[in-house]
């Protein structure tokens, strides 16, 4: 069976995790949701999410695809050493990596976007310019495995090309 | 280009509007949204979706799906005349109409699940029945043109057996 690992926290923006969780759950993968503690994760909306896995138990081994949801949550998500590892793990296996919105700082934090292009939440365009990343301010971009969108109504887009990049 | 129609109202189920609609948009479905004003409709977890269409303006020619999501609008809506028209319309004309959670409580309004196989959300479920419906405890079941649900946590069967529908 594909795997799919979402890495979030609290203050997730909501359809940005759950979007793909479902679109990825209706295609037959395993979607595992990874945050700092094993307890179910809030939206900012209210939407309560289970955690299945804590961010040490992750095994990147296990996964086709990342998802890196935006909202509050990469806020948090970014000062963890081990979820830093973990992306750096994907870059380095060249797996396809997704993020949107607020999503793709943690991939600032990872020192990952240096010479990528890439978009992002239209506050966060500084930061992702300052990384060395080559912003784009369009529903979609994609980058060999890097997969980066603005927000919410971009998910149809996000989605889309994330299904092309799994050929599924 | 193929269009959907969504009918909704305040307080719909966020995920059970936004998900169909993410996915339909995914596809590269027109999505209409029709209520009964032209003003935009608030979900129970805050997010705003534009109504393109009033209830009245619909013609259900134009359109080769209706969903119909849950949330405490559906109670709105089966008050409606004009919605209940249009749901008659596309069982007349056999086209697939997708209901969830509290969706279905339309069809009953509109005298429409005499014999049918359905689901609903649970405290739905006796309601349903005694409009004559053949209930099931399942994540979807589909009945000719009619597929429905229970919750959210059905929505990946739930589209998965729209898009078998609409051959997609």
């Amino acid at each position: 069976m594909k795997k799919a690992l979402i890495i979030s926290a609290d203050n997730f923006e909501d359809t940005e995790l759950l979007v793909p969780y479902y679109r990825l759950s209706e295609e037959g993968f395993q979607v595992e949701v990874a945050s700092v503690r094993k307890r179910k994760i809030k939206g900012k909306h209210g939407y309560q999410v289970k955690v299945t896995k804590t961010l040490e138990e992750v095994n990147t081994d296990d996964y086709d695809l990342l998802i890196l949801p935006g909202g509050r949550a990469p806020a948090t998500i970014r000062k963890e050493t081990r979820a830093l590892e973990i992306v750096k793990a994907f870059f380095r296996e060249n797996k396809p990596v997704a993020a949107i919105c607020h999503g793709p700082q943690i991939l600032i934090s990872a020192g990952l976007l240096e010479g990528r292009r890439a978009t992002c939440y239209r506050t966060v365009a500084k930061e992702l310019k300052d990384a060395g990343a080559k912003y784009e301010d369009r529903e979609v971009v994609v980058d060999d495995n890097l997969i980066t969108s603005r927000q919410p109504s971009d998910l149809p887009f996000f989605i889309k090309e994330i299904m092309k990049k799994l050929k599924v």
